[in-house]
């Protein structure tokens, strides 16, 4: 029963790396579709996600049959119910993805924001998918400087992302309003990408250490 | 043993009616605080989501317990699991209560948003009040009735926050760019408490009947 059950976590935990994997590419995808207005790509994001989200369901199905095995011990329950937030998180992932593709194609042929902003939204859609990549290798290590790095990144998307806010305030700003309104969402999506990363990272290091990472126990939403 | 374990999960369905109550409450409060730019109550808002941030980490452990018991067949793992799913969206409408009254606190004393986009807002809001009473209902009777009620709440969200990005593009608005950030902040914030009510709504339709409402498998972020 034990190895059984052992094998069944082990695939847990390979589903949540593929995720991972799928939530950076997604990202890195519905970036370059942005910058460059391609609605074929945005297309391609679009439907990804759906994967995504079937993979979100299948982990779900799976966690249920490894719990009715009835072999876990608490701190294998733990990981399962970990398993569970983390999946939430990197599909929550998926779907702010799509959300960015979803604007380059509402807004095609026009780019969805200027082109001075693109600098900013390039570096937080970078760090983005710096973090889904770090996930990956988070998981696979259970090194916890990486965890570390997740949050470093995320810190530098806040400061981005307030600086967005700086940028739209500056009297030189003379964008139409629902060129701003897009400018925000924008910064909003690859914002809340971040912080999911890390409520990933967060819970990992949860699992490996049995206490929250101090220098990850700051909310990173506050900001 | 069966006796522990329905208790424990009927103590669950509890907590979880709890939580829908702190975060329209929640929601209710933010609300008259954006709309009256009082920051006393939009302290209060903030401060009060540690509370339901607590019940969520609280809800998990119990969660937990009620596994380790051994006890649970695939039915009940079912509901547990939809459970921990359900106390992350609550946990999430409680953070959107908070933002709404962060917004109030940081533009004190100015208004956040002019005064002709209250009353769309104000519908929103006490939609969002209205979903958060009614998944209580829900929670506690497994009427399907009150689950297509949200859903249809929700659908009204919807429609209002699309309204917003009208009359932002509208020539007469000519307020600031960084009122339109936050005026399309507002809105997002809003709209997205409607889409995890719906989300809890959605799982307990699943778990009452073994299947997605189709009226509810729409995702509304789709939308």
């Amino acid at each position: 029963m034990r190895k059984v059950f052992q094998a069944e976590l082990q695939s847990i935990g390979e589903e949540l790396v593929d995720m991972t994997a799928r939530v950076g590419h997604a990202m890195q995808q519905a970036w370059t579709s942005f910058a460059t207005a391609d609605t074929e790509l945005a297309q391609e994001v679009i439907a990804g996600d759906a994967r995504i989200d079937f993979l979100q369901n299948q982990l779900d199905e799976r966690a249920i049959d490894v719990l009715a095995l009835q072999g876990p011990v608490a701190s294998d329950l733990r990981m399962i119910v970990g398993s569970l937030r983390m999946s939430a998180s990197l599909e929550r992932m998926g779907d702010l993805a799509r959300h960015i593709a979803q604007l380059t194609r509402l807004r095609f042929p026009e780019p969805v924001v200027p082109q001075r902003i693109l600098p900013t939204f390039e570096k937080m859609a970078q760090l983005d998918v710096a973090i889904a990549t770090d996930l990956g290798e988070l998981l696979q290590t259970r090194d916890l400087s990486v965890a570390s790095r997740i949050i470093a990144s995320n810190e530098r998307i806040d400061e981005l992302h307030a600086s967005v806010f700086r940028i739209v305030a500056q009297p030189d700003w003379d964008e139409s309003a629902p060129t701003t309104a897009d400018t925000t969402l924008t910064s909003r999506y690859l914002e809340r990408y971040g912080d999911h990363g890390v409520s990933v990272a967060r819970k990992v290091s949860y699992l490996v250490t049995g206490e929250w990472d101090p220098a990850a126990a700051v909310d990173p939403r506050a900001v």
